[in-house]
């Protein structure tokens, strides 16, 4: 099998898995609890929480533990709701669904959305967003790393400009957390959504970073948890897990970018070899493991299943939109020619993969074009 | 070590890990992908909420995961807000905190919220909640189990006058699954959240019951998981080991019930025994793990840290409140003595607890009262 669908979910690594064992064994300590037996759960709470602020350039404390990416984009943008101020958010058309959802969800409230439009790069321009910052405006959420066609979105340059306005600057940073060097405060970003299965670690957790001093209210209410700010008792086995998983990819980050962008070019070798009629999507400030590429006058689905059949796992949109086969958001709005984006798919690289994968998915699509 | 604190958190069920392990290693693929790599976790998420299902007699499309009975209880709470009608919601004063603070949350909106009071076992009466209702009301929130006191509810009867006036139903059910014998249909509840480090699964993996045709919104928006109720890409490892231990759990109720009665009778004697001067909170209908007792003229929280120091983990009041000293929410409701009310205690036994667990225990406590 050649699994090259690592922007859905990555393997979960085997030092991650180990450190997480403990906790689903005997150290199940309830973390939160005042004896003895919760004090391994919370001094590995601590650990995990200072590991990971360390690979993001945060403070411990600005750390809020989730259960996944969905989560942290769902509270950054809801947890700024106040009864009588129906407040703006600015976002961008490229956004995942857990964004744009979210933002769905204000607007069904009276919370006014602007969506903002991107490039045929998928670059969201920093004039535009400085036209759409109005007086009532209180977020700008746009993402890091796009999911499909792997833009590097400019943060540091639009979080500028939001703080120019006194605005919040969220990032969903699913796709770039553990695999492009990210200092939160460098880049000037006071929120940042992140998810573990997509850096190596286990599913169902994430965290969600909040810049000390921003006013935001919790998703989950209940008990004392994380600071007041996220109730519910600690998953200290994924948690572990997360933490294990990030340092290890942030460590070995330059040598995995360099092999990606080895498999990269190899893949598009092959196919312009092959004289296949393609367009690469995305700019050339990407995220190293993701190719996207819209191939003229054929299905993306139909390709993805023949090569299901040769055993590789690639992606025709992006993963949560996986039940439809329409023409993805963020295909329409970088404007692919019609004759192309129907045959819209993404391969995504990770850790596993060798060059020789690339190869084969390659020549694997050359072929199956040319019966 | 004795742990007597399972209403806390309970040990992972060994064959409940064993079952998680595939999940966490080879088959990592994401279940929502349209190839071939996904269909064994999309099988095992299937089989999971039949499982799961058919221990509380509902349907399977009626089990929606989530990352625990928190997030369960907010999800019922605040997803029933539309924006231009104020709705009023009706809970009790001896919620959990997930319900409280989630019902804190809606006021703060400007949703109006009743908190029943109970009667000095911890019971909701159905009169109070008959009077409470008013055209506005859209929902009553009780909890089936309390978790300090293990009062059960009279969920039937409460569930009925909600629905004579055409209001949804919902009940925390977190100490009770796995617990206590549960059918949704017989007890007529529309909403039921659960969390399955409660019932021996793993911790950060739970459920909320929703019956068909109850219209309410998500609280994480995004992809289309979960029936496009519950975005987040699932977390396979954890739902399949929360299924495993329910089932378990549920399998051997009768005779795990059986076993913590004796405990809890033993308990008691060697308190009697000793001339401790106690009082026993919690109703004759009570979960039969969880024991509350107040104490005369002590401090619980001294209790339990000399407990600790003897190898002994019970708890105060709730787990999620355990940075707080003062009496609990739960025992000032019920009105115990002024005398006794700080000398509050839990114990709640479990699946590896034997009856000499808790002559042991109620041992130490007498020892430690005597000196």
């Amino acid at each position: 099998m050649v699994y090259a669908d690592n922007a859905a979910t990555t393997k979960l690594d085997k030092d991650a898995l180990a450190a997480m064992l403990p906790w689903l064994q005997d150290e199940y300590g309830n973390a939160s609890q005042p004896y003895s037996f919760a004090r391994k759960p919370k001094k590995a709470l601590t650990d995990a929480r200072a590991t990971i602020a360390a690979c993001i350039g945060a403070e411990p404390e600005e750390i809020y533990f989730t259960s996944g990416g969905t989560e942290s984009d769902n509270w950054a943008i809801k947890g700024l709701i106040e009864p009588n101020d129906k407040h703006q958010t600015i976002t961008s058309q490229i956004e995942h669904h857990a964004v744009l959802n979210a933002c769905n969800a204000l607007e069904r409230l009276g919370y006014p959305v602007v969506y903002l439009p991107v490039d045929s790069q998928g670059v969201v321009l920093s004039d535009s967003l400085s036209k759409a910052i109005t007086e009532k405006t209180k977020l700008v959420s746009v993402m890091m790393v796009n999911n499909e066609i792997g833009t590097i979105e400019p943060i540091k340059e639009l979080a500028t400009i939001a703080h120019t306005h006194n605005v919040l600057f969220h990032t969903d940073a699913v796709q770039a957390v553990g695999h492009i060097p990210i200092d939160v405060n460098e880049l000037g970003i006071d929120m940042l959504s992140s998810s573990a299965h997509k850096f190596n670690g286990p599913k169902g957790i994430g965290f969600l970073y909040i810049r000390k001093g921003t006013q935001i209210r919790p998703l989950a209410d209940g008990g004392a948890q994380e600071f007041h700010m996220r109730a519910g008792t600690e998953n200290i086995a994924s948690i572990v897990g997360m933490a294990v998983a990030l340092k290890k990819n942030c460590r070995t980050m330059q040598e995995t970018s360099t092999k990606l962008q080895a498999m990269d070019h190899a893949f598009i070798d092959v196919l312009h070899e092959a004289n296949v009629d393609f367009i690469r999507n995305g700019s050339v400030s990407k995220s190293p493991g993701i190719i996207s590429v819209s191939i003229r006058n054929i299905s993306g689905e139909m390709l993805l299943h023949r090569l299901d059949l040769k055993g590789i796992s690639i992606s025709t949109g992006s993963a949560c939109d996986s039940v439809n086969t329409q023409v993805s958001h963020v295909i329409k709005a970088i404007g692919v020619p019609s004759a192309y984006a129907q045959g819209t798919i993404r391969i995504s690289f990770g850790h596993d993969n060798q060059i020789e994968d690339a190869v084969e998915i390659a020549h694997a699509i050359a072929k199956i074009l040319q019966t």
